[in-house]
């Protein structure tokens, strides 16, 4: 069986569409390939106090006509247990910060990453989910609301996303940084490439034999040397993982 | 001498202005009223390295037109040293993170505290000059590109801001949470609220006799209990001292 099966959406909402389900075909056909029809489904991204129970059932019923069951790991009295019996890990989105902080409180971290990396569980991440699966979550849009104890995260893969990657709005008057800028300002402190994922997108990894930018919109990669490049859908972005 | 002197600018740019040209006056007034014409410029905020000396000059640029001596922190071989002489501090804006990361790191987050809250040093904040003013730096907007060792600020004030405050984009097709949503996830985990200060505007506190909105747009306080209200310019904000 082969290892670390990687898919990073950028989101789970694209405009015009459903909850989900723009990603429906990627997302059966990669369960398909790695002959997975559960998937452990953690909603630890999710702010709102006692609401993992209604964001399971939101993906669980997106995912009902496809086929596929869904656990919330919540469902389990025992999170690590949970993810050593996985077939397939979904995390959603939400808040980075807490959902990492989460992971290292339920020492999920290191589980997580034995599952995929060494037994070949295919992983399925969107937004905070794809931030949580990269590098480090130093690149996460969302307000540090919650503090982990550390931002580097699954290392699922060595480099960094930055998903709902946002084009600056022209004429704007906002004073604020644009996410160029802040992606500018993580290479000041930090070295590793950072991977803009516009909605509508999502990096598909099959081990060492491929990485594709697959979906409805270009992708950047940034680059600490301040460089930053336009990828077409279909571009192959293996060389993220040499740099 | 009274207590807690306080000018908390949303941003040091507003649209259609120099930098810090839209605030001349506040300053200026603000800082003949507690009779210091020296600023000792805080500039930790930039990530760019060996960027103090451009960025302090920068500032040193703006306000020798209104007869205020700047003198960098950095250039003084004692950083605590520094802040203890100080007859008015001014923190720039920049990345929250790696600023309040660098005052933990330069032992100054007590003593600037010590110096505006026992000895009336009057502090001017901006964007994350303001955040590190606050109770927690949890409702920057910044990207997280440095851990400090917690995110709670000088606090200088019981509550928090979300400086550069932005309404929803109308008809915007993007996924990601609005400034509103971030801070609703913010209320889930916390309890102080939050003073979205849009561009243009300020806080301007005088010890306990008066918190006031001054500048060129309203601002909103978001609590905990999800009620949002808009408070017009020359609003007394005292309330938020006592939540
Ligand atoms: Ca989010
Ligand atoms: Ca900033």
């Amino acid at each position: 069986m082969s290892k670390r099966q990687l898919l990073l959406l950028s989101s789970s909402n694209f405009h015009g569409h459903e909850y989900l389900q723009f990603a429906k075909d990627w997302i059966v056909d990669f369960l398909k390939k790695n002959n997975a029809d559960k998937v452990l489904f953690i909603p630890y991204a999710s702010a709102k106090p006692n609401s993992y129970g209604e964001y399971t059932e939101k993906v669980r019923s997106a995912m009902k006509d496809w086929n596929l069951e869904v656990t919330g790991i919540h469902e389990s009295p025992n999170p690590v247990e949970a993810v050593k019996q996985a077939k397939a890990i979904f995390i959603g989105g939400g808040n980075t910060f807490l959902l990492l902080k989460t992971l290292y409180e339920q020492h999920l971290v290191e589980e997580i990453r034995s599952r995929v990396l060494d037994h070949g569980v295919p992983y399925i991440g969107s937004s905070a989910g794809t931030n949580v699966a990269t590098h480090s979550i130093h690149t996460t849009n969302d307000m540090p609301i919650a503090l982990p104890p550390t931002f580097y995260a699954l290392q699922l893969i060595p480099f960094n996303i930055n998903p709902h990657y946002l084009d600056p709005i022209p004429d704007s008057k906002h004073q604020g940084e644009t996410r160029a800028e802040r992606i500018k300002e993580f290479h000041y402190l930090n070295s590793n490439p950072v991977l803009g994922l516009r909605e509508g997108s999502a990096l598909l990894i099959d081990d060492d034999n491929s990485a594709t930018l697959i979906g409805h919109t270009p992708a950047v990669v940034f680059s600490r040397e301040n460089s930053h490049a336009e990828f077409p859908v279909d571009s192959d972005l293996r060389f993220l993982f040499s740099k």
